[in-house]
């Protein structure tokens, strides 16, 4: 088959070469955008009467079809048309015969591809906010089902003190509204049109790239030719968005690990999200969070991938850019799956608030409580610290817990503590009373609640 | 010496240990922050009666001795103190007395080193957004005084098309201004208080965050303490804006590199910008540019590793979040450092207009205008693009120029070539014409440097 | 369909987990493997009597007609069956009967997974070297019919000294043999036999694992059986050695688009190497070394996933592991399609030694020749190189070669050169001299070459 | 201060560039080893007549004391002489005469720095294989206190199998084991004398490459001397097989974080290497685990810092490597600290092996055992897989250990259970059983404590 820019060749590429460098089966996912893309394209060639407005009709028509034929599984891609801009517009003359020749004026596949690249992870990254505002509400509405429920909070792994269960889970809510602040401001800079910048110059044909970006949904036209088709930075934002937000869901599946073992014990994850083992009959295995866990590596090395291959690119197009494509389809893939996939888990976990409740006393949580106590009573921090710290060590000497020390066991450490001490050594009293803001006490979790129930709407 | 844990435990930290875990080797570039951080915090304890005015005068009075005596040198930071919180705060106890010992009151280590790490990064990013500012205004300097020169623009590191040298250099103050957008929009996410969030869980004490937010001039106050000590989110995305501007630098790095080969010969760089060989008497080398290229490498890496610390970390606090800081000084001053030293070697560059004049219309690189002008006299753009390789091919083999052909000899490739081919077969005249929006026409470019003159004041 | 580990469980697997957590889409890669093994360990329980010799050979010829229906295309994969092992098994049972399920005894996917993985590893190894050897000779073919030919060495991009062309290309056969080694101490490390370490601790089944080690042509059986289901080491390196190999490909991918610029002009690719463009009628590009050099980030993206997958994972094995085989086949098919298509390309170069020659005495390349002369009558080469250098400026300023200077000129710098200086200018003499073991002097070249036609056989 | 190339140089370097580019801040590390190659050269230099015997001699004297300045702390580098070997040339300069200046015949600091590199990693590497080594030594120290000892087996961190706790440990020494493979590996292929390589081009003086290999110990002599120059692999191999030793004491770290948690309770590691809270008294954190946890990512950093700069390079030599010396730098010591810290750290730690043993029966961890016991009754391992996971169900519906079941109980799942079952299901029993090769009964633990004494000395 005749290459599109076959004029000053005089041998055929090899076959090797074809299929080394074709991109179509790749980037044949990019169909729908490319051929709204060229509709657009189309539309402005005749408004603009580089074309006849006859023909820009024939070749939309023609559009058309081929995409009724693609959406339908009828279209064959064909890897010596090296990619889906070749196979679409090969297939387009084919169809309306000389006309879709003109289809590609006043344009090239480096401003081409820019332009597909933008629509496609557009779409997707509006996806993605979708899909994490989603999985926000569901935690927000587990949350909310939970603000009686004391937990012991970890510091180091090693408990540290009572906190509500709904404070922490609060915390992944948070995380996740900064990962959409990111893809929103990824979205602001990729929403400019990189068409009719061309090879890399411009054209000398009068197009109109204004109306381009309006069809198109885009905010502004990119205001340099060479500029549009140079860059990735739209990708490599989208993939630092996604990387970010991948540790945030690895952090979320490590703590399913942990609370799903037996050892923890505050969670079950149901039958239908868990799988077993070949050969050990009693397993039941958190392999989705464990998969998750697993697959931040892919984001963080396709982030790693596009870096590397950006280094030191001398302007303009070069086709190692063409390589951006896998790991940017790989990364949106990935960080789809596991929004989804965890935003169906959670809600078949069975919370074992029981036992949150049973350890969030142990461990001397509260011994913060004592010292804030003495504070309250006029001594220094520091000195407070230390003098709780012994109070501890004498109950690990004695086995014994904060709570259950005689009020004269705890005098001999300091005359300041009386009888009102063990209010603060109350697990659930010392949550209700860290009420500064953003702290874990009842009235502030029902504050967050209630901000990010009105904000996710 | 005593650590101020120490309560609750009955042996030494092992010298090893003390000196595997310090971190005020490197923490102590913090100290302005901590002391800007424990100066707000000690008004705030004041102000609301948890300490007494009067103490909080003393403490304030202490950090501003201490303050000076690091500023002057005099400081003498202690490994088994380890981290620069600890140094000012045994210091601060040593200078004023118990009363020092009330300074940490409503606050931990996790807390205040999340805030300090957070006034480091906004004093370090507004620097950076102001390097970046005045390189581009460097860089539109040289374009400026470049709108008249012609030079080829390349794609796939050949020659392309003619391009105005001004046009080439707009590519990077586009890319720079894209990244002071990344930055400030980190600005944005990082500019909120942690302080007050104290080890996990808040306080059961009366602190006023607002208060100590607007002291330190944070635009917000973390809605959740668990949150607010598990967080790197800013250093995650510092760093990544950072790979990205790291990767701009790269590329420019690489022109210059390439440009100063005696093959291109299209700059050279002053003798103060080089430096020479040990062994080769005549070498002049761009090891500036080298270095910044390969510096990327490091800015990559700083971003690896602190994506790799934050992977499958369970909440809270973890001490692994230490880690965090080597990275990101590393990239800081690795970013820094490579936008001061291109600021300062491009008005050391002479630029040889001439060359580039000379060979942007070689190359064959005229031939998108001969098929744009058949597309003008109704060709359909594929065929156009067909003929036009021929002509090419005829001339490679003629060893000819496309500019040399007589009319007769166009003609045998299209009887709608005429005599006004020629305006479109020179090099100047296809840049002016191509004045689309972003175009490589002086009128183009010139809009270009207005519209960044103006935003760049 | 009934899942092989259900017993216990009371509710079927969800969908969506169902297609998050299947493998079978990617491994099915590892079927030949699979059933190599599968074979092996059925061998061998017959022959222990595990399982009874009847058994074991009905076995044995279900898994080969399920082998030839896979190979046929016509063995249907199913996604509910999760992964290549339980896909294989269930259509062993559906063929021959409950014999079938004997068939996993004293096994589990954990062990048997990770000996897949290590027979298609050391398959695409073997190949590996066996490609990267093939690329050795052609190097090594293409250098030998060069060894007269001069070129300019360069270093910081910048001509330096002149080299013989073969003598420049004899680095890469020195990359490559490294990369063999590396290959070759991976694979070393990668053949030992995990089967037999069942889940994790062995059986109580009486196993003969040097039999089926045997059968495999394993070097030796894994030591401890939690070890060898935790491990991925193997891959590791195998990324590792990958990665290196590919940034070597990158600097031949780099030379082979410098080279091919009309700056540089050293060498021309074939037409059926090189593409065009879509737009500029006149192009010509290297895209497939472009291309090469891009996917280098795409192997370095995969060492990156694996190394962040594996951090800080717990013993044994955990389900992330699952996600070692997406960027590890990735990397297999980048290197091997990279090593190929280098190999496939060479050939169509026409490298221009004409110009090769022209350059080489170019840009003062013996200005080091000058300084080593000075050496040679007794001058102490700090001294020399200043010298040289003063000659080299004073060249430049009047726009002369060293070559053209008169002695009288020379003689002014040092009265110690004489007429015999010449013959240290001449770039062909030049290379001549530099005879030290391993210099560019055609001597050590051919030396060089009969060293490698010799190992590489 | 004139720079050693400044010949040709008509203007002085700029301060910016100075302080950009020098590299004596962080390559005086390197001075033992630019001295001890520097010494052998001129020994050689003398040798071969180069310079005179005396020359030489004063030379090495010169050096010698140079040597014995740095060693003092009296040598005072400067910053404006770029790099650790101008700084001690200009010293020698200073200290011997005119004849200093006679030490840099036939070489250049591009053979130079590779032979400091090289020297210095090979001396590290050393370090860091007898540091492995004792590592090894120290876990199988524990390993023999802890055979009698039966712990849980986990696969996904759910307990799976009873297991020796001296097996799970031998894991790391297995690990430890081929990570020493790689070290050896990587040192075999970095012994190489890459001096007499000279810029690139070799010399045309008389050198004698093998001597100077011999004094320094180097197995081989570079066979090209442009990739003597250009090639970084050894540190790009060292990088790799940091990083897979990385990955591998991250893993330990999670396990010792995990045991150590009140949830988890399997271990206890002492005062001295636990720290306490600055808020929360009764904190003991297991910082030491975390902070060699959280390191690993800055290895993974500077493994990917150096493979972004590798990509790419043209030959010969750039100056961008320079910038392999911060990451490998910092790789080398963050290694090392974590080894001897790990070391330091496992004999301070004291293991509940009571909450072990009475964990390890738990889970119905030996259901496998059951499978297996109906395997050896004749049942094929799906049936027996399936029986014994209803045999599961049926236990955790009334909540009920596998060891307290009833014969006739079982006998309902089976009639092939016969009063034999209960050594099956005995946690002791189950771990001695599994004495297939590599399993974790006693006898091959024994066996493989044994193996590892011997080679391990």
């Amino acid at each position: 088959m005749k290459k599109p820019w076959s004029g000053r060749f005089t041998r055929r590429t090899s076959g090797i070469v074809e299929s080394f460098s074709e991109s179509v089966s790749f980037d044949n996912r990019l169909w729908r955008y490319d051929i709204e893309g060229s509709v657009a394209h189309a539309r402005m060639l005749g408004r603009q009467r580089i074309i006849s407005r006859r023909e820009a009709e024939m070749i939309v028509k023609g559009l058309g079809e081929i995409a009724s034929e693609i959406a339908a599984g009828k279209f064959k891609f064909k890897r010596e048309l090296e990619d889906i801009h070749m196979n679409i517009e090969a297939s387009l003359i084919k169809k309306i015969g000389p006309v879709g020749k003109k289809l590609h004026t006043a344009r090239s596949r480096n401003d081409q591809v820019a332009l597909d690249m933008r629509l496609y992870l557009r779409e997707e990254t509006k996806e993605i906010l979708s899909m994490i505002n989603k999985l926000q509400k569901t935690i927000l509405e587990i949350a909310g089902r939970h603000v009686g429920t004391v937990m012991p909070g970890y510091t180091h792994t090693q408990r540290a003190q009572p906190v509500l269960f709904s404070h922490h889970l609060l915390v992944y809510v948070e995380m996740l509204q900064r990962d959409k602040g990111r893809f929103e401001d990824c979205l602001k800079r990729m929403n400019v049109l990189p068409l009719g910048s061309c090879a890399l110059a411009g054209t000398t044909l009068p197009i109109d790239r204004a109306y381009v970006a309006k069809i198109l949904g885009f905010d502004a036209v990119s205001g340099n030719s060479m500029d549009a088709v140079s860059d990735r930075d739209f990708a490599l934002e989208f993939l630092s968005s996604s990387s970010i937000a991948a540790s945030h869901l690895s952090r979320l599946a490590e703590e399913l690990v942990l609370w799903s073992t037996e050892e923890f014990g505050l969670i079950e994850i149901s039958d239908t999200f868990t799988t077993g083992s070949s050969i050990m009959p009693q397993k039941k295995n958190p392999d989705v969070a464990e998969i998750i866990r697993g697959k931040t590596g892919r984001v963080y090395g396709s982030l790693v991938a596009l870096l590397t291959l950006m280094k030191a690119l001398p302007l303009t197009y070069n086709r190692d850019m063409q390589e951006d494509k896998p790991p940017l389809f790989d990364a949106v893939d990935t960080l789809k799956s596991c929004l989804s996939v965890t935003d169906a888990m959670l809600p078949e976990i069975t919370f074992n608030t029981e036992r949150m409740s049973n350890t969030a006393g142990s461990g001397y949580s509260t011994a913060t409580d004592l010292a804030e106590y003495l504070v309250r009573k006029g001594v220094p921090f520091r000195e407070a610290h230390e003098i709780t710290g012994r109070v501890v060590l004498y109950c690990i000497r004695g086995k014994k817990d904060l709570q259950s020390l005689e009020l004269a066991e705890l005098k001999a450490f300091s005359r300041l503590i009386s009888a009102d001490v063990f209010k603060a050594l109350d697990p659930s009293r010392s949550v209700t009373a860290r009420s500064s803001f953003g702290g874990t006490a009842p009235s502030e979790v029902l504050r967050q609640l209630k901000y990010f129930r009105k904000i996710l709407k």
